[in-house]
């Protein structure tokens, strides 16, 4: 049963056992453009206390760069390599574990962040924002949906701007080309906004499921709570103490030479804790990482849920808000 | 196994055996804006020899009206009445079967066929082809889903103009509005055209996909291979072998009652046949139907397929292409 914390006691215990904090961002430091109440005292105070944080979103539609300004904007210090979103570690993905051919490209169904990240990785791309994708086709018009021999992988996130004639291309080069990858940068399928539900904000989920029911084929999914979120970061770099910058690694081909690099820089699976308000992303995402989790209730999931019988992780704790923290850093 | 039929003999046996006939359309009758060749003489013989046809189709994008003007185009003689489109019967599902209130309206994301047999029984809709659904919203603006608790279901057949704001506003009303309905015309995931293979022709199967993924929920299936579509029909309709026209029939609960209609105006199950292209829709179709099945090789699926010991569907017949009846009739 998940420890609920509420008393000082409870709170300060938390934050002496751990050094390394992994933080959900939506539903748990702000909802849409609304800083959660507390949590910017609560995280300065974290960080004045020296703890290491990493703030790992599933949300693909932003670049690093633009993740960082909005903790910029909203007041909370963060430096772009703080940040793993599910367009980087896709990106990395392909670079360095799916060694991605120079001479091909990757068809985008998705916003900006992705074509952002691949760029940051010198990977070609077409699709996403190009204005010629971002079309309605004609009823049963399919002229425009011609071959493309160089697409080696067709890479999904929410895209807001998703259209037919998206959906038609990437079942094409995923049908005609061979060997061609399919991957999905998450699979969230809701987000919380205004105190409604709307499909898949970080949300790969609503964006991909006309391709997986199209071609009866499941993408290689890379966000929470897959372990390629992980092994794509760790496998791309490692952490620099100093500046909080991450590194190359030489190249391994297993999770564990990883975790020695991890190791070797300090950072101890057991004083790791992953924040996050989603079980079936968040906590679950550390579960399958071996590391302590929070559950916060700010955001999707609640109380009940996460104390239910047949929950799909449970975590290690659950507390009210992040900002509860306030009285103890 | 299915029989395989090649000979003149085999030919004027089915000619002679069946009265009935149901033709599925693409791949049977047509490929895209092409006929396949010979059936245009097989039809009319089949016509003249007394046989009675039903052209069942899942594509919902066009109304019974434009679907008879693509036989008129193509010189096939066809009545109104003979055609059974799964946009009909979901308009007549909703009236006859789920008694859809006069107050409500329904929210379509699909195509004008759709719009076009809600209008032909006088069920209010929004949504569909109003220019203010067909457009892009900015990233992470959600201002324009706003609640309608007038929504009292959610359809979804094949939208060639799907997009973000459809999927949003159509998950807003059926997560918030008490007793929504959420049907699907079809579940159809892909169609042949141009030698490739587009995402969902007939096809609901990609439109609604989003949905099914962000609401966690199954929709009710109307089209083909679903007893809906014959349900739906049948409850709402007799055959008058006179006119080819279709009359009211009383309502009933069950299929017992609307066999019993059938078998009142001479339509006798053994003397049907389900010809398609398609194992998992056509075939399943006339098998879930109890009545004789034929698969013609001109569309979807291989003869291989057909006779897979784990074929979804086997049909009682496989013939190469429904022109090859042209020596017989």
């Amino acid at each position: 049963m998940p420890r609920y914390l509420t008393t000082q006691e409870d709170l300060e215990e938390i934050v002496d056992k751990y050094d390394t904090i992994l933080f959900d961002c939506d539903g748990v430091i702000w909802e849409g453009d609304h800083l959660i109440p507390h949590v910017k005292e609560v995280l300065a105070g974290l960080r004045k206390k020296g703890k290491r944080f990493f703030f790992v979103t599933n949300n693909a539609t932003k670049s690093r760069e633009s993740n960082k300004a909005k903790f910029d904007k909203l007041g909370i210090e963060c430096h772009v390599d703080d940040i793993f979103s599910s367009a980087y570690a896709s990106a990395t993905y392909l670079k360095n574990v799916l060694n991605f051919p120079a001479d091909k490209k990757v068809y985008v169904i998705g916003e900006k962040g992705i074509e952002d990240e691949l760029d940051s990785v010198e990977i070609r791309h077409s699709g996403g924002t190009d204005p010629a994708d971002n079309v309605f086709i004609d009823l049963m018009d399919f002229s425009s949906i011609t071959p493309d021999p160089e697409v080696g992988a067709v890479l999904c996130g929410l895209d807001m701007h998703l259209n037919y004639k998206k959906i038609a291309k990437g079942c094409r080069y995923l049908r005609e080309n061979e060997g061609c990858h399919f991957v999905a940068t998450n699979l969230d399928s809701t987000f919380p906004t205004h105190g409604s539900v709307c499909p898949g904000k970080s949300g790969g989920g609503a964006t991909i499921a006309p391709l997986i029911t199209t071609l009866g084929r499941q993408p290689l999914v890379i966000g929470k709570p897959e372990a390629a979120m992980l092994e794509s970061i760790l496998k791309t770099s490692v952490l620099t103490p100093a500046t909080s910058a991450w590194q190359p690694l030489p190249r391994s081909t297993d999770l564990e030479s990883v975790f020695f690099c991890l190791r070797s820089y300090d950072l101890d699976k057991s004083k790791m804790l992953m924040v996050g308000d989603r079980l079936n992303t968040d906590i679950l995402f550390g579960v399958n990482g071996g590391i302590s989790t929070m559950l916060v209730l700010t955001g999707i999931n609640t109380r009940a849920e996460a104390e239910a019988e047949d929950a799909i992780a449970k975590p290690t704790y659950i507390v009210e808000s992040l900002g509860d923290f306030s009285s103890v850093v």
